[in-house]
């Protein structure tokens, strides 16, 4: 099969890796229609995060289920599924809990001997505990896109915002205008948030986050986003305040716009970030979130993408094909595309 | 009247300072009778922190009420009341959402204009917000220092168990025995922890964190405290870890203890502290915490002190008076006494 494989730092190339096959009785084998580019893959695209050349990417994918091993019972041959972006049992302590991203046996896609989700075929492990079964079909291509924005970003939003504890009447911040922060804007809106600060400073973002419900577009950054926000919020700050950036500087941005009590829910993969412990303490400003249990939220959110109530599938602006999947890793990483979806097959 | 002054690093001295007037309509001034030195006071004392020489220290005190301004509705002379370690309208936004000890308008005791506790009389400011009415009298020695432990002790650790979720069932483990550590394990139990693990190197306060609830001591610390912890925890963690020094070390810990989804409930005043942001992400651990709302707290635990379901006073294990208050922290600095009370006048 055909499947995108990293070639080392500014290096995406579409290669061939052999046909997945049932390994072990809880697997099954997805062939893949859609699948996307994530922000957290430019990490070690640009060389910031350490990755071994040669090996699959991705993780992000909806498909139809092609096979599955016999000790599966929630998935059938022909299923259409939406996959998180990590694999579960569904069964371990920590996925009774609902932290599935956190499963004892579980891991994310393209690491190990696990297939990356930019590729025709995923052998999926631990299948009844991962895979989301959508019963509709006739999807649109809106829809697609919704459902494979749940594999993800849609979720990671979602995380940052149930995190941040944002609720009806709220005033709440989101730092950071990637997929995953106009995702935060989009779960904001969706919890009842009435004013919706985006912090961006680029015009096409700014308008898609207005779309998604932003009400206010801070285009500071740093101080002067902390000072601009708080001028907004009558110097107190934002009821809840959202990270999905993951550097030093938008960490401290967001505890800065979070008013006393507030708590900052971040999602971004961090980089050399240093929580600002004074503030936490001096103003009893919180910290939660992580890696988003998208297995728990897809469910939940799945009404209202195949609804159309909630457009995540917008915060795709470029669409491509495996054949050239290094465009769109080089429209992502020079931001001339928020991200990029893969039409890998029909559905 | 007398009062402590510190005379900088390592110095705590008796002086003469004017006795307090209403300087405000909103003020009170109380005649102290119980006050004590805290766990923070021991920064600046030990020139960890900085202070400058010459001023009014200690922020906790019980005491009964001398006179009041005329705009003070609450209280009046006579009364015996607890004093928060910090002052507060409790009519600003911050009181109002239950954050009291970030008061627009407040502020903590022994700063600025305001006097310290340690001492014979203090000038409250915003009385009405400030002070908790005790309308039993007769109180014995036991229930004198329990109700000086609601001043910040307990109440600190109450906001460690509270922040960081802990409820009935839960397996908890606390950082720190100092007193806020070992009221954090008075809380947990209260709060209805059914495991309760101090992770605490001291004989004494050993043996009094298991008179307070605590099931399991572990004297280690660092890296072999936490293995120690996930032994005890199944390899998983506490369901809720609270962080009671303020150290990188011990906040360290805390998130090295608490398992995926957990939240560590912090209130140690930070130094040189790191939150492991990786932890927090990659587990999904939340920080939460800080200054605690004591104002919000006593009249909640005032009851169960009272009737002597908690006896957080016990903390208290060097009793003395303003002229040794040398001696007290002295005895605290040597780690010689968990806390020392100071008589300062009869009730």
């Amino acid at each position: 099969m055909k499947a995108a494989i990293f070639g080392g730092k500014g290096i995406v190339n579409i290669g061939e890796r052999p046909d997945p096959v049932i390994r072990e009785s809880t697997d099954a084998i997805v062939r893949v229609v859609r699948s996307c580019v994530c922000g957290s893959d430019l990490w070690y695209y640009r060389g910031l995060s350490p990755r071994t050349a040669g090996g699959p990417i991705g993780h992000e994918f909806i498909g139809i289920v092609d096979k599955v091993g016999k000790d599966v019972k929630n998935i059938a041959d022909g299923d259409f599924v939406i996959s998180p972006f990590t694999y579960n049992d569904g069964t371990c302590i920590n996925c009774k809990k609902g932290w599935q991203a956190n499963c004892i046996h579980g891991g994310v896609y393209g690491t190990g001997y696990v297939d990356g989700g930019q590729g025709e075929m995923v052998r999926v492990p631990l299948a009844d505990g991962t895979l989301v079964r959508v019963k509709q079909t006739g999807f649109s291509e809106e829809k697609l896109r919704s459902m494979l924005a749940l594999s993800d970003v849609m979720c990671t939003g979602h995380h940052a915002a149930v995190s941040a504890g944002v609720k009806e009447g709220d005033t709440v911040a989101v730092v950071g205008d990637g997929a995953v922060g106009l995702c935060a804007v989009i779960a904001s809106k969706r919890l009842g948030a009435k004013r919706i600060i985006s912090i961006s400073r680029n015009p096409s973002r700014q308008k898609l986050a207005r779309e998604f419900g932003a009400t206010d577009i801070v285009p500071e950054r740093g101080d002067a986003a902390i000072q601009k926000v708080l001028e907004l919020t009558d110097g107190f700050g934002a009821d809840a305040a959202m990270e999905c950036v993951g550097t030093g500087e938008s960490m401290n941005t967001a505890f800065g716009i979070a008013r006393v009590g507030a708590v900052v829910g971040a999602v971004g993969v961090p980089h050399e970030v240093r929580v600002p412990i004074e503030t936490a303490i001096f103003r009893n400003v919180g910290l939660r979130g992580g890696i988003a249990p998208a297995r728990k939220y897809i469910p939940e959110l799945l009404d209202d993408a195949l609804s159309g109530r909630i457009n995540p599938g917008r915060v795709f602006d470029m669409q491509t094909d495996l054949e050239h999947i290094a465009d769109a890793y080089k429209a992502m990483d020079e931001r001339r595309a928020v991200k990029a979806i893969l039409n890998i097959s029909d559905i």
